[in-house]
């Protein structure tokens, strides 16, 4: 089992006044991430799930370049309804000696599955939880 | 019959790495003012009208400050199945001879009423006229 | 002392394809009240300021209404060179029994002063803390 | 000569409550593939141009995909101090006869060429006109 890895664009005007990356911009980057994981494994899914929480630290600022971000993403705390996604935002542009790039930001989703129709929580299924199972890392 | 005025606010993140509002964002404030215009005015009208055509023109740049911009808004060109929103955007912060800003914007919308039902245009209303009718320009 | 209040309006087209507030554009509106907090008070505070951290719990789902939501802020945990911002963001148009409206999401933000010339955080002066120390929340 | 392709990623949230892209997105869009397009050849350039306006014609509603559209970009009306980029958006999920996608939206930027020191417009130079007459559409 491995991170999802996933790249994603900037946008110029995602910078701000400091010509940093503004820091309201990266939760679209965790989003671009996340529907990229489960769009296509889950279709019912993605319409059935909602955001709960976010936290995230913001490590070291980012000047827009054309180059993509590589998001890392994995996934633990599985309950009843619901599920948290961790990611780890590297910017290729900077050098590290540890990998392909500096960690930018650090960040976790509490994603809470909902029966829209009912408008409340509702249980993970079996085939959910084989598919979040995937997505554990091991390594950590 | 006089123009539709509607204050907008900025966001500081709208600025971008000039340390100008970016040319992105107008689109944003012309829809706050656009839907304020007809929100409550017409219920099945908001839900029923889509965008076809953008036109701006950026005269001044404008620095972001907490209080509002002013925008005023009028209606021509109303034809079977659509109708063209005006505005002009004026920068208060910014001192002006002739009233109370300078013109940071100017802009058009050429907005098409649609049956979502059937997924195509449809003809306004008599009613939908009447309220256009109310928002023409005189003055122009 | 008593909380800072901010009126924040929402864009049309901040609600996503659930038709509700898209949570990221929360973070915008948390950055509107916090500027409007601090624009005029620290004019070199508010161009020495960097965001480390934001931590945002979603309680219920927002529909677009024109009118603003309410914002209340206040600060704890002044520290050398950080403190936090606390917010509770009220959806005025949702009935509550308790206040004029229910409460949407609460959140916080860790601010870090920063010298930009050496590009490395900075002490806090005695006029930022006493100005921070304004915006205690003594009901809490 | 050639039209010069760029692929951009929509985000999820970019969709509105209509389930449609929201027509603000699309200046994003435009943004990716200009600055794409200017990056690197004008590095002094892409700090000295201004947008001075747009035009965008919507031709069909696009719903969110991972995939990126692709959009097409060529110059015309090079003048002294201004130049004009064109833009057809492919929305290459839906499929078209004639090519790998439907039009979804063509546009134009007129760009202005900025002495930001002086903050009055410049002239376009020798080295900035033949890179811009390699973006001219001879199939135009």
């Amino acid at each position: 089992v491995a991170r999802f890895v996933h790249e994603v664009h900037m946008r110029w005007s995602d910078m701000d006044a400091y010509r940093h990356i503004n820091n309201t911009a990266y939760l679209s980057y965790l989003e671009s991430a996340r529907v990229a994981m489960f769009f296509y494994r889950f279709e019912g899914f993605a319409a059935g799930t909602v955001i709960a929480r976010h936290e995230i630290d913001y490590l070291a600022p980012v000047v827009f370049h054309p180059e993509p971000l590589r998001l890392e993403l994995w996934v633990d705390t599985v309950r009843a309804a619901s599920f948290v996604v961790h990611y780890e935002v590297f910017d290729t542009a900077v050098d590290s000696a540890v990998d392909g790039g500096r960690v930018a930001a650090r960040a976790s989703t509490t994603c809470v599955t909902v029966d829209f129709t009912a408008d409340r929580p509702r249980r993970l299924t079996n085939e959910e939880r084989a598919i979040l199972a995937g997505f554990a890392d091991d390594s950590a």
